[in-house]
């Protein structure tokens, strides 16, 4: 199942791909699961639902806008250099523990919303990325059981400002400007997923592949990172792991490559989805 | 006037401190404003209240106990090394702006409430600082008007678990161990407050002071941060800002002083309050 989230006729809401539409189940179950953050909130504690007869589309592709995958995850915890290639290119030590940092949910966009440029900053960078989206809360979850906290996967551009992400040490500043960070478009449960490990991930730049790599390249895998994050905070339903980005991010190329208005960049990962995003420059206060 | 936030009687509410009881604003406004983020938004939005006949405490000091004076900001926005002795003894580079790292609000916890030491590291460590709750929404504020975002100051004891703190140059882990932020006692509000540049910061561990500074030896003031932090990420009412810490921190002492079982902290800022806090071993699940 590929559940999203979207806003149709000025109404934020959430539902099922149906081929290129919409089957709202914000319509149906909005007064009681107002999102799909909710959904898996309440699936956590046990609630079931049949939506085997949600094969209708309500809105069709022209009729709604992408909203981010989740759009009020509690937290959004990301894991830096994370495949080998990209922590030679930016020149980190191997670490015996993942490097996380964390996003505030205000930087989140969805599939086909605009990458904003800050206006303090053009050093915009891409980042491809498989992000994890959790489905049952989760505390010293040891590595052998991790995967079962996970509702499902899809597709992060965890785009970052470099100059102010290396103001210090600490990346929080370049992470975390307003609609930065597209997700989406939609999240695959888990159940459609047989193995992640050979899936291609692919990061194009205004047509041109400028990341490439498969999932099994991550030095974490996905069940050490739950492990390692479970031992020092709690996760709970529509939390979002973000996993990683390939070598080949734009600003250590020679010339650098960076993002820039009218350009497109897509991130696919192979049987989870395309996530495609313009840029634009941030206008108005 | 003093802000809490408290549990009495099983129910959380929040109020005005009254002597060392409690006037119970969550009982009188709790259907539409049930906590003080959210009297701090209403108020930024332009409701005014009268409390000028809140001088009746509706519990005493034995019938409450402190919840942290924010129970759910936000954001929770830390600066690190912004004292020259703490930035010295932890031998980090001088940096042209603020490092700035993140903590999730389920860390916090009240005044008296105790410090959780976390299974997985015994490496537990104060960090006495200011906080400044913010009561204004803002976004890429000027230095000269940053102030008026303040609602007012608390204090803040920002324990760090130091082993998970330096996993990787990251300091996420070590900071986000939940039971491990005690913010309080109460949100003294920024017209009580007539300069802080003169006041005195004072952690002590067991009734021996472990660090002390003037709160104008921060290299970064705090009109300073607010200016370099809503360049790149919005606040808004509720959301908490914590200063720095001065230098005397337990991990670079020879040999190192650590927080334990049965140990009782203290951090004082002047004019703001003390904010106490035991130490307990994590225990259960």
């Amino acid at each position: 199942m590929k559940l999203v989230s979207f806003t149709a006729q000025g109404r934020r809401s959430f539902g099922i791909a149906v081929g290129t539409g919409v089957h709202d189940l914000g319509a149906r179950l909005g007064p009681v699961v107002p999102d799909l953050r909710t959904l898996l909130q309440v699936q956590a504690v046990g609630a079931t639902f049949d939506f085997s007869s949600a094969s209708a589309a309500d809105f069709s592709a022209d009729e709604f806008a992408w909203d981010p995958v989740i759009t009020n995850p509690g937290k959004i915890i990301c894991v830096g250099h994370n495949y080998e290639e990209h922590r030679r290119e930016t020149e980190r030590d191997p670490t015996a523990h993942p490097s996380v940092f964390i996003r505030f949910a205000d930087t989140l966009i969805g599939h086909e919303a605009p990458i904003v440029r800050p206006a303090v900053s053009h050093v915009l960078d891409y980042e491809g990325e498989l992000a994890v989206v959790i489905g049952r809360a989760g505390w010293r979850v040891p590595e052998e059981s991790a995967m079962s906290l996970v509702a499902g996967y899809t597709v992060c551009n965890e785009a970052s400002v470099r100059d102010w992400q290396r103001h210090t040490i600490q990346f929080t500043p370049g992470k975390n400007f307003p609609g930065t960070c597209p997700l989406g478009p939609a999240l695959v449960t888990a159940d459609e997923i047989d193995g992640l490990d050979h899936r291609a991930i692919t990061t194009t730049l205004n047509g041109t592949v400028v990341q490439q790599a498969t999932l099994g390249d991550m030095i974490f895998n996905i069940a050490e990172i739950i492990a390692y994050v479970t031992a020092f905070t709690r996760l709970a339903p529509g939390d979002v792991i973000v996993t990683g980005t390939p070598g080949g991010v734009g600003f250590k190329r020679t010339p650098p490559l960076l993002m820039k208005p009218g350009d497109t960049v897509e991130v696919t990962v192979e049987g989870v989805g395309t996530l495609r995003n313009g840029i634009v420059d941030e206008t108005g206060a």
